[in-house]
């Protein structure tokens, strides 16, 4: 049984967020979504709302785990028994520096990053041009799932 | 049990095909090396020749097997039961061209493409290059098996 | 009043092609839609049948007219008094290219070009796939407009 | 009538700026400059400042106007009927990052974004290496209007 | 003393080569131009005809030296005591294979690729293109030293 | 005599650094290590602890020196009469960046820069990359000299 790893921020999770996590279940046994408790930027979900809102989006999907985790992604990976971490690709942008960290990962720990084309519509959807939109009083409710609009909604209106 | 498939022209395989065949075959339960038996451009091997040279070079290497087709991609996936499609990526150039075709495999058939990241030391290792360096008569047995440069120095030698 | 071209093969028209020429009178007041009739590589439709495609493509589009042109771009462009190219961006993998023939081009005749970003469900579809994936027998319907589906199967049943 | 709007935070107007404005007059009806009153980053300049640098380079510049805004850029855009965003493109470092804005927008608004090349001369001009190589006591006097030099010469003196 | 190595096809000769070659003489002791003599496209121009045109182009100009040369570029750069192969870099396009080349040369014979950046004006400049151009009767002599253009004139006419 | 000018922040120094210099000396006479002594972003090490480290490093290298230097890089360079600035290229990520700062260099001073293909083993190591491994107690040994871990190990375990 291979158990994948979705890392991420998920400051807040995406339609594309949950399209590479039903890649990865398509693919692999088992998915731990692993959520980054202290991304370098401040985040404007605490590591447990970013959780919570995860597991509501993925509430009766079987085969999947949302969990917060600290340190080295590549620790928490081996200590979980993870085969493979998937991470989705969008654009050519953020390649480079994917790729600089795949080859890191796997010169720490020897584990593999699959890289997973996202479905083409959600490629111009990003966490942070979410959280931008939202504070300038854009609709964003075609970009994230109903349970993270209510959410984003309550933190904006503050 | 999920089954990788590895497709390519090997028009001769090189070391990085192979560090991407082991790649695969430590994320998956099982491997199909799939050659593409008429690429675009007149390979230098046959397709029989190609399968011959990845059987040698993959003696003794568990779960996985080698076969050539023709035709559509994912039909053979299909045909094999395939669970992902699994491509090697060595750098930016090509990044384009290999997420567009993943994009359509997986608007033709539901299949999955899973881009691993190839080790460094083989970025540099294309099948053309390796061929255009033989035939100008360089040095190529750091940049293929053992097996294949003794079949590449038959064909250049002719 | 500003007149728009929209040059390439269409060999055959695309729904991405349709999808820039639709923006481009959504921006313009006018719309040539310029088929070069004699490509670098050797076409599959004739000059006089890409015109005919788009045609039907395009009937009852306000604003919009098909030509072929043979010679330097520019000088259509010029005997059209056309106030701007207009071309799609897909990816990262065009753009070099395009500048430079964007920059050759004003350089030559003092013509600006404007690329509008596709519709990112188009972002996988070229006239080249399309054309291999019907050759090999794959579904090609949702990625061509039905007028050019028709006169596909034509061609490749031959 | 097509309305041109060229959105940025101008901190300050470089050469390529201006050549940016230059090209969407020569391709549209009408130009407005759009000041993104309030950038991400601290800015040098104010938004008025901004506006008066753009006003002075820009006097005697028919069908133009200099306006800031806050809030979305799309809600800017439709409260003046603008018919297309207009921006420069100089290399394919921000290709990505501009595409996804382009996307985004139009989603959200439905307003198309023309890319236009910039004259290659100003490929390496930006606002924010101009403001470095200033406060480092390099000379600027060729990347920017006279009348931003002046300016720029007095932000740094103090 | 050290020799840098200018290779190329140089079919025909462009603004953007005299522009690379300056720059290489502005760095080095004294450069080779070497013109692969048989490039992998059916040039317009003969290796000897090249020659000339360089030599024409390159009068008077100290420390510098044309020749052609068949095999292997690091066999040839070995035989002239060569201590850098230098590139011009345009723009992203050919980054990569270029980067792929110089790690391939470098694993071959040991010698080190410097890339210079071209003048940004030249950027859009290359052979195939300016080739292109001519044939279908543009204007190119402003992308090509005087000599080039006559002789691009007379192949044209012809 | 020609000398190379390899500036950065060298906070800290890696594998990767000591790469491009040792490709810096096989080409010119003599290389001067230029650390930027108040980079944009805070550094891990003072100017005195990066210029001290590159020095135990390089003990026993001829030809080398180790300075930092506030101020415009290419005034230090003209100070210290140096022929052409060095930089490794890793990817296509920062190229863009690169050659923009290149550029602007050069039409600040004249002053050319050479860019050098680093070893692809070492593509995937930065800096920043090395601190924020190190900083989550991960091993980075093989990723920087052994007197860089010590200082490292130092550091972060304060």
């Amino acid at each position: 049984m291979t158990i994948a790893l979705c890392p991420g921020s998920f400051d807040p999770p995406t339609n594309g967020h949950v399209d590479v996590i039903r890649r990865a279940l398509a693919i692999f046994d088992a998915v731990i979504v692993g959520v980054i408790a202290n991304p370098s930027k401040d985040p404007m979900f605490t590591a447990q709302e970013r959780v919570n809102l995860l597991q509501e989006v993925l509430q009766g999907v079987d085969r999947v785990k949302v969990e917060s985790f600290e340190g080295l992604l590549v620790e928490f990976a081996e200590a979980r028994n993870v085969g493979a971490i998937v991470k989705g690709l969008r654009g050519v942008g953020d390649f480079d520096s994917e790729l600089q960290m795949a080859q890191m990962n796997n010169h720490l720990s020897g584990i593999e990053t699959c890289f997973v084309a996202t479905n083409p519509e959600h490629g111009y959807i990003s966490s942070s041009l979410v959280k931008e939109v939202a504070r300038l009083g854009g609709q964003t409710d075609r970009l994230v799932p109903a349970e993270v609009q209510t959410a984003l909604d309550l933190k904006v209106s503050r």
